[in-house]
């Protein structure tokens, strides 16, 4: 068994200097062709490969989180980092656009450029894919910046093997160890360093609202204001039609309870809110679906502080005189995760908007419309959301759709009956929604756009062609995509 | 002549009921094709060109500005009225984005949608490009949203002229007038009103950093924020190598003098500061410059408030003890512009970094380095600008390569021997740059990607194709620009 240490945090001379070799590295990186920053992240996904057993040894002992899905998610980040090293060579997402214009209008062309150095705070719940060489980390290296990543407090020896990973990446590829910096804070004056250091050019996170707003605040202080890239939580509501739930009632029961409690419910794209219309029909699917819930798997949650406000906030709404207990174990472990499911009935909802906030586990609230009009209502009182999944017939499609209209706007990404959790990888992916799940609803966390989020367009006029970046020079030596006079090519 | 009225606060309530009835207009705007979109935008454009000389009559009588000048101006409004409308129905800007994936993954489709109701704070500078139905506004319909006008105070007449023609534009296209309105507003208390309004979804201004910052500030406080893309002041630095100065000393003299000049150096673009190491052909150059300044023509600034400014800060500056006066003439006329040159030595300059910030007006500061590295320890310690323009011969280019590192860190659009004014509408053009002179400094306000301000990607998962927004449907029943499996075609 590896040993755990114990880590301290980096003080304050040391972020220091880190910020400042991170600025010296980004000289050097912003430079690399496609090729060298694709041949470093496939590395880095090889190193993560030779060192998977001890990796998912140390992050299962840190983390609870179940070997195979371990597996899965050091699989995931491989992938990850490998789609964005071929989305950086294929180079579409630099956005490299030239416009020939008629004398006597200039040559003007314009691409994407990396902003500076990174700074990624690790996902408690994601030790991998959102951490150390996780989606930030995969974006900012493909953009071309500089990365200091702050271990996540909870698994800080799964982030420092996972960093050293990255160093022998870097180094087998020749390229200088400041490009990826790895630096301990459980406090919040780290994080409030790092946000207000004048190198830093912008922050990705993944975590709380409080966590997430408050860099972001802070980044707003600063004489130059960054962006927060913070992705926070969600209760991803799902909307159930009687003709659903008559068709498809086990259908529906085991895939929501699946999604429920997958992995204790950690999950930002964690189902926490149901939407139906009472009917004997939903009378009917919610004893099978309570059923269901009570039959999936428990496991230990991330850690004690995040078990602990999972019961302080189950309490909190279970004691509300409006919610009604629809399943609730007396029985329980310590430290391990119970699911708890409630329901209250719309106008009770409405006149209590805090119940619509996420509890970070497998916790779900069923809200009880008396039509579709106040169901309806409760869907347009919902703050942002992340998704929203319709399980509804189509040939019922009208009576919802102001529910279509109102998702539009209000999520990130809309489901047809399916569940929120499991976030594909891939270029139509969009995972960010409005304010409060993302500081920015705009860029995604996911998928290969995720690499926009750390670059800035930049125009050329009459800029001589050998000074060019290589984007935008005339023969196209990187041999990128790019769009010419309007048309991609 | 035609009558100048003047126009009193909008109250209140009535911001309220258009906020209101701007929402309303948005459910049905948005649902438009881009070939209804594009017929608006061509309409518009039409209705200003033949209400041409009557815009111009008054527009010339509240801002001063000579008629050319003008007419000029309403030419390239009704250019990116078409321009942009053009590019909605070529449709690349939506970003379109379907993956097939293989099973067992989900069919995902992403693009862009409008975000809302927009309101739009007119320039002063601009009464008809960056105005009623300026950039903001062809962004605004080009992206499905509903627009909010708020005329600047300086020429209501104009403002509600051109509202006007769009007004007729709607109806003769048979859509609700609710689609484009218009409000007055001098003070504060409307700005704000219209900025924290829950059905404002984004802003668009143009005009000072005091401004801007503040109703981003309000926008930060609202419970769900919003963008605000402003567009704020720069000094556009333009730097000047010896051998350029000897080289092509009077085209540099003449282009810089007129660019200085023109219109009364009311641009955000106007070239405010010139940064040379001191040498001999400097010093013949700029006495060369002088001549150059000294005989291009004048006029009435834009309004009486913009004069005084113009006169206080010119004096706070020339009265410093570091800075010498270079050209500046007893003999003024009420509100008319007079060009004003100063010069600094680049070691008193660092130690007064305010003496960086615009003066809206024909004032310039030569910087004067005794070195060029003295010259590049003055451009890194300048704020971020619209602009950096280069007077740099291409055998010398080696000397310069830090500044060129630094401008694309510092500067949204990069101009190789010429003059920061003119920007070109076109796909590559970025007008826009680093904080303080953008809020947000990723978006453009000029050119057809700035349609891309008002619009926000969503994910539609295993969607049935016909309640597909239309850019995501099988069949592309607007034959836009797509991007599938990563590939645009």
């Amino acid at each position: 068994m590896h040993e755990l240490k114990i880590f301290t945090d980096t003080p304050e001379n040391i972020l220091d200097s880190t910020m400042r070799a991170s600025k010296g590295a980004f000289q050097i990186y912003k430079n690399t062709s496609p090729s060298i920053r694709k041949k470093l992240m496939y590395t880095i996904a090889e190193e993560l490969q030779a060192k998977q057993s001890l990796l998912i040894e140390i992050a299962h002992a840190e983390s609870h989180l179940p070997i195979d899905r371990l597996k899965q998610e050091i699989n995931r980040t491989c992938i990850q980092l490998q789609q964005y090293a071929d989305a950086t060579e294929e180079g579409a997402w630099m956005q490299a656009t030239i416009d020939n214009l008629p004398d006597p209008q200039p040559n003007l062309r314009k691409c994407l450029m990396p902003v500076g150095p990174v700074v990624v705070f690790g996902s408690s719940n994601f030790p991998f894919a959102y951490s150390t060489a996780g989606g930030d980390t995969a974006s900012a290296l493909a953009a071309g910046c500089s990365v200091v990543i702050k271990a996540h407090p909870a698994h800080p020896n799964t982030s420092t093997l996972v960093w050293e990973c990255i160093v022998a990446a870097l180094e087998k590829n020749h390229l200088p160890r400041e490009i990826v910096q790895h630096i301990y804070g459980a406090s919040h004056e780290v994080g409030k360093y790092l946000v207000m250091h004048e190198n830093t050019a912008a922050i990705g996170f993944t975590g709380s609202f409080t966590g997430g707003t408050q860099l972001h605040q802070w980044a707003q202080q600063r004489p130059k204001p960054i962006p927060v890239f913070a992705e926070m939580g969600s209760v991803n509501p799902i909307i159930l039609s009687e003709l659903s739930l008559q068709r498809h009632a086990n259908e529906i029961a085991e895939k929501i309870a699946q999604s429920l409690t997958l992995h204790a419910g950690q999950y930002c794209t964690n189902p926490g809110l149901l939407l139906a219309v009472e009917s004997p029909s939903l009378g009917v699917w919610k004893e099978r679906f309570i059923q269901a819930v009570r039959l999936t798997p428990t496991q230990k949650m991330l850690h004690r502080g995040i078990w602990d406000r999972y019961q302080t906030l189950v309490e909190e709404r279970l004691n509300h005189p409006s919610v009604q207990t629809l399943l609730f174990s007396e029985d329980r472990v310590d430290e391990f995760a119970y699911p708890v499911l409630a329901e209250i009935h719309a106008k009770d909802f409405l006149n209590n908007s805090w119940l619509g906030e996420e509890v970070f586990g497998p916790f779900q609230m069923l809200i009880l419309a008396k039509d579709i009009e106040e169901l309806i209502e409760v869907y347009r009182a919902l703050p942002g959301q992340l998704t929203t999944t319709c399980w509804i017939e189509q040939d019922e499609h009208n009576k919802f759709q102001p529910i279509f209209d109102l998702a539009i706007l209000k999520a990130g990404r809309l489901i047809w009956r399916g569940v929120p959790t499991g976030v594909s990888v891939t270029t139509a992916m969009h995972h960010g929604g409005p304010f409060p799940v993302t500081i920015d609803g705009r860029f995604s966390s996911v998928g290969q756009d995720a690499i926009q989020r750390f670059a800035r367009p930049v125009s050329f006029q009459n800029w001589p062609d050998q000074l060019l970046p290589e984007p935008l020079q005339a023969e196209n030596p990187w041999k990128i995509c790019r769009r010419v006079n309007g048309k991609w090519n």
